[in-house]
C-alpha cells in the first residue's frame, strides 16, 4: 500500500471549519487508494498564547516545563481532527508524539529526533485507520515531553514519512508553495513548481519561512519528496526533490530571493587577536541556546579586531546579558548592538560559481541606494545584511536584477 | 518524611495570580518540613470550552478522542504551577497522569484507577522536588490517555496520597469546606469542622458538589484523611476521616441537607411485570454511559407497573433515544420525561434508625406546600424528588426543621 504523510500548519487547522476542510483533503487522498498519516500543528496562534501565559507566570520558565506546556497545543488539534474525520465516516486515531514513537534527545525546546518507532502508526494504517499525529513533540528516554523548536511539525512529518516508507510528505500551509521571493514583498514573485533540497535548505536557512530547515535536511538525507502546497487552494504547489527535471541544464541560475527581518546584529569591539578567542566568545552563546547566524570578523589592527554576527532579534536581550560577562573576561572593548537589521539573500545552486552573480547583486543594491552592512556567501547563497527599513526594496531590486519574474 | 498531597481545583488555578497564590500555599506547607505533591485541575472553565470545541467539530465525538482532548486542560496547568513554584525558588517538575504512574481501565471518559506506580513521584520527593501532577487523567495498558470523569482530579489526588503513603490529602476549592447545606441556598448553613466518610459519601452521592464521590470512596477504603478547604481563605475547612471525635456520642443526628438540580425524571409506563424486565430496561442505559440515580417501581396493577428513575438532565436526550427502542422491545406503553426536577436529601449516619426523622422531613415539606414526586431512602439519607423551582425552599425548610443552624 502507498502511504502519504500530510502535515497541516496552524492556519490550516485554526477553526472547526478549517478542520473540516482538512478532513476532506485527507478523505480525498484516501479515495485515491493511499493510506494517509496526518500530522498537525497547534491551532492558529495557540503556541504564542501559551508562551505569553508562561511568561506571565515566570519570566524565565524552565525549558522542560515549557515543553510540557507547549506540547498541549498540538495535542488539542490531533483529537479534534480525528473527530472531524470520524464525522465524515473516516476512522481516525489521534496520537501524541510519544504515542507515535517519536523519540528525541533531551534538549528541551530544540530536541532532535533520534528515532521513530512507527509500530502503532503502521498498525493503524494496516487497519485502514488514519493516524493523526500531534506534530512538534516527542519523548525522551525518561518519558519526558520534548518539543522540536519553532516549525518542528514539519520535521515530525518528514521523519514520520521516512519511518513508514511513505511515497511523499505533503506540507499544507497558507502559501501556495515556494516562490522566487516573498510575494508580500515582491509582487512579481513567481511560484517555483520544483526545487532541489540544497536550494530549499538555503532558502530556509536565509529566512524563507515556508518550511522548517531540519525537515528539508531529513528529506534530503532520506530522499523523501516533499510537496509544499496551500490548504486553502487546489494548486499543486512546489515539489522539493533531488533532481528537478526542469533543472537538468539549468543548475547555475539564481532561483530566488529570500528575505528575513527580526534579525539583530551584534559587534564585539576590540577583541584581542589570539587563538581560542572565537571559542571563548561563541561557546557561552551556544550554551545559552542562542543561535548565531552570520559571523564576520574584520582584519585585525594592532592586535585587536571587531567581530560582528547576527542573531534572532528575540535573542538579543539574552545575548547582551551573556556578552557583558564574556567581553570582560576576554578583554574586549565593548559591545555594539542593532536590532533593526534584515537579511536579503540571492539563492541558487550555482551562485558562487556563476561569474557575475555577486557583481550583479551589489550593483543592484548600489543603484537602489541600499547600504550593505555585512556580506556572507555560501556555495549556493549570497547574503547581504541591510537596514530593516530597506529590506523590501532590496529584495525587489535583486528580484528584478536577476529577472526572476521571467520564466 | 511526611508527605502531603494538595489538590487545587479549577477556580484555584484560573489565573496567573491564583497560580502564584497556590505556589505560596505549597511553599508554606513545605516550610513545615513536609514533602508536597501538588495535583491540579484545568484552569477555570477550560474543560467546558474544550467540550464545546469538540461538539463544534463532531456532534458525537468518539470518547477516546475526547479524553485526548480534555486531558490537555490539566496538562496546561501542571507546568504552569511548576513554573510558578520555580519562580519563588521551589524546584518542581510537572507530570502527566501517565508519567505519574496512574494506570486506568480503558473506559474512556469515566476510567477507573487500577494502579498507581509512584516511583517517579517518590524519586522527586526524595530529591526535595515538588511533583505537580495533572489531575483527572491516566493511561491504559495500551498507552492511551483516559480521563476519570467530572471532578476526577479529586480522585487522582486521593489515589496518589494513598500510593505515596501521605499523611493526608488536602482538597483546595472555592468553598470553605462541607456545610450543613449549600450556603447559596440556605444562608444559615453551618460549616462542619469534621465528618465521616459514610456521611460525606452520601452528601456527594446526593449532590453536594464539594468532592468527587470516588475520591471519598478511596479515602474510606484506605483510611486516608481528606481536608476540604478553600484556597481563597486561611480557614481550616472540613476534615473527612473515619471517627470524628465530636461524633462519638452523636452518631444518630442529621448532619446536613444536600440539594441538586439538573436532574431529570423518566417514567416508563405500563411495563409488563415479568422476571428480567428491569435488566432489559436498565442494561441499555448503562451500556450508553447513562448513570441512573434513584429508581422507584410502583406496585403492579393487572401485570403492568410504572418504573420511574432519575438521571442527569444532560443525559435525557440520549436516554430518550435509548428508551424509545427499549420500550418497544419490552412491550411497555410509553415513556414520560420531566427535565425540571431536583433532589433534596437529609443526610446523617443515623437517618434511618432515628425515630421521627422521616416524619419530621415530610411534615416540613408539607408545611412548605412542597409536593414530593419520588422518595428514596438509604442507611444514611432520605432523598425527596421535588419540582426544581421548589428546591431551595425545600432545602431551607428541612434545614430549619432539623435545627442545623444550631450547634
Amino acid at each position: 500500500m502507498t502511504y502519504i504523510v500530510q502535515k497541516f500548519g496552524g492556519s490550516s487547522v485554526a477553526t472547526s471549519e478549517r478542520l473540516h476542510h482538512v478532513a476532506e483533503i485527507v478523505q480525498r487522498t484516501r479515495a485515491t487508494g493511499a493510506g494517509v498519516v496526518a500530522v498537525v500543528s497547534a491551532m492558529g496562534n495557540t503556541t504564542d498564547e501559551l508562551i505569553a501565559l508562561a511568561h506571565e507566570v515566570n519570566a524565565d520558565p524552565p525549558s522542560r516545563e515549557m515543553d510540557m506546556l507547549l506540547s498541549t497545543g498540538e495535542t488539542v488539534t490531533a483529537p479534534l481532527l480525528a473527530m472531524a474525520l470520524s464525522s465524515i465516516g473516516v476512522e481516525a486515531i489521534s496520537l501524541t508524539g510519544a504515542q507515535a514513537g517519536i523519540r528525541t534527545s533531551a534538549s528541551h525546546r530544540s530536541a532532535r529526533i533520534r528515532q521513530v518507532v512507527p509500530e502503532r502508526i503502521l498498525d493503524a494504517l494496516q487497519r485502514g485507520v488514519v493516524p493523526v499525529v500531534a506534530g512538534f513533540q516527542g519523548m525522551t528516554d525518561e518519558l519526558d515531553v520534548t518539543t522540536l523548536g519553532r516549525g518542528g511539525s514539519d520535521t515530525s512529518a518528514v521523519a514520520l514519512a521516512v519511518a513508514v516508507g511513505a511515497d511523499r510528505c505533503e506540507i499544507y500551509t497558507d502559501v501556495a508553495g515556494v516562490y522566487t521571493a516573498d510575494p508580500r514583498v515582491v509582487p512579481e514573485a513567481r511560484l517555483l513548481p520544483e526545487i532541489n533540497y540544497e536550494e530549499m535548505l538555503e532558502f530556509a536557512a536565509v529566512g524563507a519561512r515556508v518550511m522548517h530547515l531540519r525537515a528539508v535536511e531529513i528529506g534530503e538525507a532520506y530522499d523523501m519528496p516533499i510537496w509544499v502546497r496551500s490548504s486553502f487552494t487546489d494548486e499543486p504547489g512546489t515539489v522539493i526533490h533531488r533532481n528537478p527535471v526542469s533543472h537538468m541544464e539549468d543548475r547555475k541560475h539564481v532561483r530566488g530571493i529570500a528575505s528575513e527581518s527580526n534579525v539583530a546584529k551584534v559587534t564585539v569591539l576590540g577583541v584581542p587577536d589570539r587563538p581560542g578567542i572565537a571559542a571563548a566568545l561563541f561557546t557561552p552563546l551556544g550554551a545559552n541556546q542562542i543561535n548565531v547566524d552570520i559571523i564576520v570578523q574584520n582584519v585585525s589592527h594592532d592586535g585587536l579586531s571587531d567581530v560582528s554576527f547576527t542573531i534572532a532579534q528575540s535573542d538579543l536581550p539574552a545575548a547582551q546579558k551573556v556578552l557583558s560577562d564574556v567581553t570582560l573576561a576576554i578583554g574586549a572593548r565593548g559591545v555594539d548592538a542593532r536590532a533593526d537589521i534584515a537579511k536579503v539573500s540571492v539563492v541558487g545552486t550555482g551562485v558562487r560559481h556563476t561569474p557575475g552573480v555577486f557583481a550583479t547583486a551589489f550593483r543592484a543594491l548600489a543603484d537602489a541606494k541600499i547600504n550593505i552592512e555585512m556580506i556572507s556567501s555560501s556555495e549556493i547563497a549570497l547574503t547581504c545584511i541591510v537596514d530593516a527599513r530597506q529590506m523590501d526594496e532590496a529584495a525587489a531590486a535583486l528580484h528584478r536584477a536577476f529577472e526572476l519574474d521571467k520564466l
